[in-house]
């Protein structure tokens, strides 16, 4: 089935706004499609941090209505030979860099297809935000360019590792990002906990063995673990951050565990 | 005599933009009513600081066309048992927790009145922004839940202390916060001087004499009272930070003197 | 020709968003007329920077479609006798303080003609944003005000040095600033060098020899000079600061030299 946009249009970036280049795309989208709604995703996601902006779409693009496009820059590795694609997964379409960055989407849309989007030559090397991302956006947003339509497919989109394994004594995963508040953000979903009272959470080693519902449960400062408002497990710290109290990083080593 | 809603919806957040939060409250609210606009007040209140938000809100709020719904979500009590609440001042409507956030606003609305708002049971325990609020808001923004209409009345409404006290020899106040050019709000209205330029301003114990109009009249570093720019008195460090300056915090005490 | 609006507002300021003062221009924008459309282009233009807030000009505002409204407000001088200007650049509408924010917009709009805008008396001493800027910016953008009408001539806008010298030995220009990744922007146009491949760049001294046409094409670490997205010469670290490797500041000096 064709994806009917909605003409929408959400931008997501690590350019920050001080210099105009998220603005620049938004003129680049009007320019093509006068008539597009265009909204901030981010414009703040870490420089090159392409896990942070992974879970930045995880969080909203399932709540967008059917047939918005969201444009996705965060693009370390611009203007080298890596691929741009575009991406339909549910009803939403994604257009970005083939850089993981659509990683955490394929567990929320398994049937996620990418398809492969050609560079035009007479573009900038450092700008493909502008150039080339912004507008194939903004034509598929405004009906212009047809999505699935005869584009090529993408057939192994580069993927970095967010997944989870569950063996008798543990499920085993890591942590994808931190997120503003310290909260640590974890690959495993809460539906593969069975009982969540029983176990414990380990981090680099160490060991959480608080649940919560949410964070007004406990004092300030309580280490815990909570069901993640998108459905992963989470470790937090009340009114806190647990990413400074654990002082860990993104990719370090998470197991569930019986409680002793 | 009812609200009239203008379709436009505006979003006020501690959020940051990163992790998708903020975007999640947009789709949702657009899921709600696609037709709506949606403006950023603000996602970069600081982490649960109250205070600031209110000050947001004193800020914006009075400025947008009659029939705006602006959604507060700073909301570090999410998941407890307090209350959710939608407030109808003047020619505009707030949803927010019900935390203080709307307790300046009653100075520019005297009027103002709250409403309780049922929290659906089968909504997530740590994100009402994405799950109650921006839904309610866009239901409100889009006519299509009446207010008041016969929603019960919230009868007090959390608030912080944000008065002042006039006696004969002083006016007696208190910082709400600083902004971000380190101008320290006060809770004192400028209207309530009555010979501002008779009178010196202390905070802390700290004594500023110097009134100025506006910041170009004073060299850098120069620090000096005035009126701010929504009506109260504020202390400013010229092109530099009076929270620096004074090294003082929010909730610090700020008297008005008569000059020795 | 005068300007013909397309009812779209971008706003640009130093205010960050935490106060509502960004927030505040949207209010005041849409209550003069509610039927624009109004972006964000930037509120996190460091405080009173204006060599970054032209930049961020320089960057953005050529992309917009034709007949865009584009209010500036980075404004140290606000209250003062400085005066505030309206700026017809190409296709393109600028409002902001006559203090040099539009100073590079020369060199993409060698016909840049401003005006003057009259401050009218009953305005707030420090927050022309939401009392000149915003509404003139957005009765020019609804059609209410044209533009340039009767406006009398400002004869000569402020301007900062931002231009660059070309003999026999050299290219000398200077730093306008540094972006968010820490990419040094020259004001040298990038056009201006005739055989990049055989030249080095010194900034205060130090000699950058590495020509690069992306970042992907050189190590993290490295520091290279390159052809910027918007045309001007850049001095870059790859995947780092050029800005903390080189400790420079805006307006160091910069020299294109033929390599030894």
């Amino acid at each position: 089935m064709p994806f009917s946009p909605n003409q929408t249009l959400t931008l997501c970036s690590d350019f920050g706004t001080a210099d105009g280049y998220a603005a620049a795309m938004k003129g680049s989208a009007l320019s093509v499609a006068p008539e597009l709604r265009i909204l901030d995703l981010s414009h703040d996601i870490p420089p090159w941090d392409i896990r942070r902006a992974s879970f930045a779409l995880w969080t909203a693009v399932p709540l967008f209505p059917p047939g918005t496009v969201h444009v996705v820059v965060v693009d370390p590795g611009v203007g080298t030979d890596r691929a741009a694609l575009i991406a339909v997964a549910g009803d939403q379409v994604i257009v970005a860099p083939d850089n993981g960055v659509i990683s955490l989407l394929y567990r929320r849309y398994p049937e996620l297809q990418a398809y492969q989007v050609e560079t035009p030559q007479a573009v900038s090397a450092t700008f493909h935000g502008r150039d080339v991302f912004a507008p194939v956006g903004a034509q598929i947003a405004a009906g212009s360019l047809r999505v699935p339509g005869s584009l090529p497919v993408l057939e192994e989109p580069v993927a970095f590792p967010c997944g989870y394994a569950v063996d008798a004594t543990a499920i085993q995963g890591s942590i994808i990002c931190a997120d503003r508040f310290g909260n640590l953000i974890t690959t495993i979903d809460w539906s593969a906990i069975q009982e969540p009272a029983t176990v414990a959470v380990s981090v680099d080693g160490f060991v959480i063995e608080t649940l919560i519902r949410t964070f007004g449960e406990k004092p300030p400062g309580s280490l815990c673990f909570l069901e993640g408002s998108s459905g992963l497990l989470e470790i937090s710290c009340v009114q806190g951050s647990a990413l400074e109290a654990l002082n860990t990083t993104a990719g370090a080593a998470v197991r569930v565990l019986r409680k002793p």
